[in-house]
């Protein structure tokens, strides 16, 4: 936590926790019979409740968006977009951000105990889909007296679930923003998922997902899936202006210790995110991800998938992500515009890849910021 | 093995075996006293040695690169481009492909038993550079008599080593045919190498190299390297082309079971790869190819390395190859071009990615054939 917080932060925030009782049926068949979800929130809720931005989290994320927690220096993971004078503008937006239902940092999840059998859940949390998302967080805009979002914001994964609010929820979204998104995702981007998900299944600490119940967590496969993802985040170009072919000795070791600056990294990544991550959570969080393909009910027609939105559209990509490329945007504009849908898109310059989403490119920030700013004006906020 | 051979391959084929007793001056300073090299060599050597063709092996290919073994039905690894009438036409050029040093199909190599203890090398078998290689290789010319190879010919880590001969033995190196190569890994090749030797230097059954005298191999993090290495082989297109989205029993299954087809290949390219390959190979390949970088010792300036080399150069590369694309290639051809060296380069329309290199492509084995006829034409075969 810095000593003095920047102008535009929100600051010091505290996570809250919502209980909802109703039980929520699932995709794959199960019922949670209840379930709690952790959120935060920044920025006041207005008199009609009108200028209320949802924000969705992507695979890592978590509800803690934006500002500081107690004793930690980092701040939430959008930072970068979310405060005072950001694009989400904490000023006149009241911004919810809750941590996905099968999460691992408070909401119910593989980590929670299962009222049922009075243990933990581990491998028995069922696997859950990004409309399954999307349904519990309604019941987390209702407790919440939240009709109807000014905008529904997500970038990645996060903009998948902002797909499917607007798609099963056109009443309740006004906007609808998606960025560095896909419609569904390619063949390649399963395979990259599924060796993630190999790596966490055979580690011999995995013990079919009740590594819990052996007090050992299968460190070596979550740091390999992590390591992978972070190739993935990242451009070949962004990793070659960091780390180049840098040595961290100056010369060849000719053993197997750490070399380049860029294996430092990723075992840095992998190693760090093992004590901040459950095994569980990432692999439910991969099959989200391989599942979602709304069009896939309408014979693979994603304009007939979009047909029921009523959202204005804001679709964002990065000339440099090779997780999500600008094509795979343009798939879903095509499919608004061919629904003659209200959406904006822009393809912008950046070498950082997918992270870019997360980054303060000034084109981004100032295309963001004018769209927002347009939300804001139509709620009166 | 078929029952009758096609006419355009080299039919059965049997490795044969040279033990080099000259002790082999290692890059890292270790000194290999003697070493065996198996290869195989197809077509006929002439009168005056002067149409050889040497060709070499990426990371997991070895000397069988065309016509068949005994009892196997599948033909060497680059039975698309050597054989009767091919582009590496037997009826005219001699031949010869062998396993690389540290190798494990019978070079000398963790594999093989250690001289001075008597036991196998296993991690005890030396990192071993590009450059080993192309002396170690020399050797063998030199005990077959072959003073200089018409063409040195490889695609991708191949390639690598058909530049280091063309640097290194002017002299015996005519013509130098690179195909998907790169003139040295990104930070991104590198941190792919690396999440492949995390997953096998982790798993518990390597034993920090010494899995054999421990009778077991480290099948859960090799089958990981191989199914990661097959995603950066294939391009986006080609997996979507193959596999697309399309689910093994066509429903959800919301388990961890396989689900896509793509899931299923992979895991199959995992596990067959572990029977038939091994780790300490793996790791010290991803070594060779991590370290090879002509231009390093020229302030990076890669025209100024390649200034010794007297051949001509064939350069090719694939649109789609996103592990080494063609700005790689493009990358040699500038310096050779800056070099005034003897340079024809193609960039070849295919949809495959790196593994292109592999495939009977039309106009990739159109190409290759009509320069190699000129080489051919010059050596009088």
């Amino acid at each position: 936590m810095p000593k003095e917080f920047p102008a535009d932060s929100v600051g010091l925030v505290t996570p809250k926790r919502m209980h909802l009782d109703q039980p929520l049926q699932l995709d794959g068949g199960q019922v949670l019979p209840s379930y709690d979800l952790v959120y935060e929130t920044y920025g006041t809720l207005n008199g009609d409740r009108s200028n209320a931005v949802l924000i969705e989290h992507a695979l890592s994320g978590d509800h803690h968006a934006a500002g500081y927690h107690e004793g930690v220096t980092k701040p939430g993971w959008w930072e970068a977009c979310i405060g005072p004078g950001k694009p989400i503008d904490t000023n006149r937006f009241f911004v919810v951000c809750c941590n996905n239902l099968g999460g691992c940092r408070g909401s119910t999840g593989p980590l929670s105990v299962n009222p049922e059998t009075g243990r933990v859940y581990g491998a028995d949390f069922p696997i859950v889909t990004v409309r399954d998302w999307v349904r519990s967080q309604t019941r987390l805009a209702d407790a919440l007296g939240i009709e109807q979002w000014a905008a529904v914001v997500g970038g990645s994964l996060g903009g998948m679930q902002t797909l499917e609010w607007a798609i099963r929820y056109p009443e309740r979204c006004r906007h609808a923003v998606a960025i560095a998104a896909a419609p569904k995702l390619s063949a390649q981007n399963i395979a990259f998922n599924e060796v993630a998900r190999q790596a966490i299944m055979t580690d011999p600490e995995f013990h079919d997902g009740r590594y819990a119940e052996h007090g050992v967590i299968p460190r070596r496969g979550l740091a390999l899936a992590r390591m992978l993802g972070h190739i993935t985040y990242l451009s070949d170009d962004a990793m070659g202006a960091k780390f180049g072919r840098e040595l961290r000795e100056g010369k060849f070791s000719f053993n197997y210790d750490v070399e380049f600056q860029v294996e430092s990294y990723l075992r840095h990544q992998g190693q760090s995110f093992v004590d901040k991550f459950d095994a569980n959570t990432y692999l439910l969080m991969t099959k989200a991800l391989d599942y979602f393909d709304p069009a896939s009910e309408h014979d693979g027609n994603l304009s007939r998938a979009m047909e029921p939105a009523t959202a204005s559209f804001l679709i964002l990509s990065f000339t440099s992500d090779w997780r999500f490329p600008p094509n795979r945007s343009r798939e879903i504009v095509r499919a608004l515009l061919e629904g003659d849908k209200n959406v904006a898109y822009s393809e912008i310059e950046a070498h950082h890849g997918h992270d870019a989403f997360l980054m303060p490119i000034p084109e981004y920030i100032q295309l963001f910021s004018a769209y927002m700013n347009r939300v804001a004006g139509e709620v009166g906020a």
